[in-house]
């Protein structure tokens, strides 16, 4: 008799995610002790020995609810009992900016970049699923920021340590982050945990409707299928992924464009030659001058869909409009051939 | 003492919407009756005579509901006291395929279509607002297609009505609808109403939850912005235009690079050459192989992501792969340096 088919499926994910790795090349798992990370981790602790690969556990202490050491440590006594070797916790203070819910992902990265540094791991294996993507492109969706902001979370990324150089390029690299489980549900994460006799554990702040969230998954989301019938947290991840291949292709262009149209400043900071713009596709235009305005000063959190829809409109509907004002104590002035970026 | 200010918005759009049209030019708007297009219809009223411009309308009866001829009558009534002449009522047969919504649909187009052609109109104005283009945007994410189902309605388009050719060019063509409103909510609409003193019929399909539409308006778009903060109607408006933008410049690309990667068929339906696929940006080659596949005869309605992904791992994954079945019984195969599509 083969392993309960909710285990096959995220052994499957696991091992497909280890195939792009090299061979022996140490991997981490992230394990909050919720079902999801759970059921990774007991996934890997399976899965790596049978290639030969050294696999380990970390689990962070945010150390912002009672008792969150000793949780720390029951979550490491699972990990070492599945096999994972190393095991451990580290203990970070979330104290940054930017609310609370993103000073505690910063820290928790941080903590993360630094283990897998440390222990030279190739990659960080995290337990986000379909369910979590779903919320993610419903969150990016309030930002109406367009297909970047709703193309969710990559399955594979890097961030960059700045911990100095390493002996093998690795570390100039970045660490590389690997979600196996984002094209699986929640549903297929707990019944893998109950048939590997893993009790995971429910955060509390996962039902604190206090953040988005929270609510996204308790509400906007059954309100949603509800609506539109169900299999919408699946139509969203697979629009995730599209708008995320549509994002990079049209971002690569702008930035070519971007390159190709550089003109001569006349004392300002940025300055584009006007024809090769007007010739752009709007969706390519819109984000070479959204660079250029941001390339010029203007803060990217300010600067809005309105006010590149204004110096589009230098562009391609000139009635001699003198100039837009950016955010930032900038503006932009269409001037002979060149569109101009600069303080006012 | 001015307009109310939403009487006010209302107009400025009309007049926006009829600036890029030729002076002199009839113009039609379509009117249910209710707070959307009535309020279009009281504003297209007030200006179109300020610019020497005929302006009708027109309402169509479904006959779907009890006393629905005395409702189109009342209405024509209502948009003759406005000035709107000629103004008239089509009754038309709701009989197509593709669900009530749609059959409803393509009848009442069809009828605006030959009394647009008929009276030669240079445009039809829809009342469609903001709260309608969330309302699809949402619709369209259960489809989980990418960006062409997200990005909503667009302010114009045209109809080929295939009703012969016209004298002038305007036939062939097509007819031309155009939006107004797409950037207003439905909130100013009806104060609008109310300042005129226009009286909108509530349409009962309105508030009836068997339409998926209906639930998006009343549930599942409530609970959104209940989740992620009011302004979330804007926020999908917002993605739509910026993700039309998007589908437009990449369906373009596609189209080049798919004329451009044409080879000798070998027998098969559509043949495309490998080395110039493998370097497309994924989201160009991944509509490039759509279209070809749909070239090659499968039907567009089953061709989903799931095959065009895997005809991609042909391109990008190849591992001896022999072929992809496709829907229609159809399949793709990769045979030297070339992607072959044709009947099993």
């Amino acid at each position: 008799m083969g392993p309960d088919p909710a285990v096959a499926t995220v052994r499957l994910e696991v091992r497909r995610a280890l195939a792009d790795l090299p061979p022996e090349a140490m991997v981490l798992v992230a394990c909050s002790g919720g079902a999801d990370s759970l059921a990774l981790a007991g996934a890997l602790a399976f899965e790596a020995p049978r290639q030969g690969r050294v696999a380990g556990g970390i689990t962070i202490d945010h150390g912002l609810q009672e008792g969150s050491a000793e949780r720390a440590d029951a979550v490491v006594r699972t990990m070492a009992d599945l096999g994972l070797d190393p095991s451990g916790s580290v203990a970070v203070t979330v104290d940054g900016t930017g609310g609370p819910e993103n000073a505690a992902r910063d820290a928790r990265y941080t903590a993360l970049d630094q283990t897998a540094d440390r222990l030279e791991a190739a990659a960080v294996l995290l337990g986000h699923t379909l369910d979590d993507q779903a919320e993610t492109v419903l969150l990016g969706l309030a930002r109406g920021s367009g297909a970047r902001s709703l193309s969710g979370m990559p399955t594979a990324f890097r961030r960059r340590t700045d911990l100095g150089e390493g002996r093998d390029g690795r570390r100039e690299q970045g660490v590389l982050y690997l979600r196996p489980l984002l094209e699986l549900d929640r549903g297929t994460t707990r019944r893998a945990c109950k048939a590997m006799g893993l009790d995971p554990w429910d955060d509390p702040h996962n039902i604190d409707p206090t953040y988005a969230r929270v609510r996204v998954r308790h509400e906007a989301l059954p309100a949603l299928e509800k609506a539109l019938g169900p299999g919408v947290a699946q139509a969203l991840a697979r629009t995730a992924r599209m708008l995320r291949d549509d994002a990079d292709a049209l971002d690569e262009l702008a930035v070519r464009a971007y390159t190709d149209l550089q003109a001569a400043q006349d004392g300002y900071t940025v300055a584009l030659r006007l024809e090769g713009l007007a010739d752009l596709p709007r969706a390519v235009r819109t984000r070479v001058l959204r660079t250029a305005a941001i390339d010029a000063g203007s803060p990217p959190g300010t600067l809005a869909a309105v006010h590149v829809d204004a110096v589009d409109r230098l562009v391609t509907a000139w009635h001699g409009q003198r100039h837009v004002d950016l955010p930032g104590g900038l503006r932009a002035v269409r001037r002979y051939a060149k569109l101009l970026f600069g303080p006012v």
